[in-house]
């Protein structure tokens, strides 16, 4: 394995909703993230696997430490990991507990890609950019910035991720 | 100024193509960059400025000139140009010269925007992280990786971007 | 008033949903119709009214009234009526009960317009068509298909409109 | 055959245009007309052939003999053309001297199918209902309107169809 391969772990989330054209809801089918890389021409050595395909919101302690659990196991020292946006810091903050010695970044989307979503690409690429170029640990990738896990949080009236200091918004709190 | 302002400077390119449906032919009118950032919900303090809008295999010396003198008087020590594929290595090189105490990433597409180019958002993802992590320096992000200036070519028969040390490719050549 | 003059009412249905990104729910803000007219390069002469913006399950007697009395009153002789098509016969029955001397079509999509929607751009232009070359009646255009009121029905299985006769399908019933 | 069989022929134009990404050009490949059918849900009996792959600018007389020639050997009382903007009217005005039984649509697109033509579905959708609701005779459909043979033209300038009486424009001239 080369060294500079990439483990890409698929959770679901938003970036993999589709419309149900029969009853109206959104569901999960399968991952887009094939068609995503193929689309943005990525060249890198990436290996996809779908460990679930839930709303984040949904995501329990036992979903968490499989994640956890397939990071440790996997022989990649660089892991992205999509995830629905809404628990996206829970999930980092499990692993950024549990791993030291990997550089893991979750990223998402607020639009689905099947929704001619542009964020969704935006955000896989950046994603893939800061787990080639940062040292090791746990990040969250969204809006273009990254945030070490333990100082970011998802400010829910605007729809953008923003930095906290201890949890504590240093802007606002 | 913030220290994590970015630079984005465009020059045209593929990128920024349009389709004149009177004519048939394609066309450069005005950069799409603030619609890409805007769609990729992107929260970086980012100031765009157009350069010019021109085919990379058009670009001149005096062309390349104009980038690396505003490349130097920006007050930015992390700079983003979107340019041109097909000529993308030799403004790198120009830029690899001149300048040493500042963080450059160039990117391009290899389909216009404006024809639903999936390329596009991911590359200035990719752009626009690397220019956040790397080092001092000039390199070029395509195809989700990130080469520097002096070891990179664009390969025309395969359309995509590959590594070579001085000038040879370490796989091929 | 151009004798070709085209009454164009808006209802909503899945036609003008879009999508929530803080809450990931599904909801109505304003028509697209204006944006999918000029993408089609429209040139008729097109007067659009927005009635309501509704899920067509939720549409009462009362709506559909005012439906029929909006019909009634608009001076212009062909009328195109964009609705859900959970209920859209039922509409189309009110209609042609109680109206003999205009054209009016019905139409709807199976995929919102904002994800990307080719069903309604195309069901679009076969209801503007239609309501141009077709004489006085009621009709419901879907599937590339037209439909007298008397004899269409969705088949909700397949998610496609198709003949009935006095409300029985003559290839399955 | 069922006698609401479309034969629908494909001779190219920008509709079935494709962005070539290592030479930065237009071209044609395969005509995406099923897929134009599948997206719109269509569920007319059609049958689809290509007789050329061509710019409506290069067509010759040959080439309009051809296509004459097919419309007429076609076991089909409805036909649909789809063809290049340019040179529409002049394919229009040998088939509408040459064929009287049959009725026969001619539609294209300003912008192609592959870069998000919005126009493209439309015309598509104006075409089949045309075709399938007009007496016999040769049309062209574009712009949501459609025009008799004989009284057709393409206004340059303005990128649309217009009705033209002995080849003069009530309008203007």
């Amino acid at each position: 394995m080369s060294p500079d391969h990439i483990q890409l772990l698929v959770t679901g989330g938003t970036f993999d909703k589709e419309y149900n054209e029969l009853t109206g809801e959104l569901f999960f089918k399968s991952t887009h993230l094939p068609d995503m890389l193929h689309l943005g021409r990525c060249r890198l050595d990436i290996t996809i696997e779908t460990l679930m395909m839930i709303d984040s919101l949904e995501m329990t302690a036992a979903d968490r430490q499989l994640i956890l659990d397939r990071c440790r196991q996997s022989p990649a020292r660089r892991i992205v990991i999509t995830h629905g946006t809404d628990s996206m810091e829970d999930t980092a903050a499990v692993l950024g507990q549990g791993i030291v010695d990997k550089t893991i970044v979750l990223t998402g989307a607020m639009v689905p890609y099947q929704f001619g979503s542009s964020d969704g690409m935006f955000n896989l690429g950046t994603a893939l950019a800061f787990v080639q170029s940062l040292p090791s640990g746990v990040y969250v990738a969204m809006n273009g910035r990254c945030f070490p896990w333990r100082s970011v949080r998802k400010n829910r009236e605007l729809g953008v991720f923003e930095s906290v200091v201890d949890g504590v918004n240093p802007n606002t709190g």
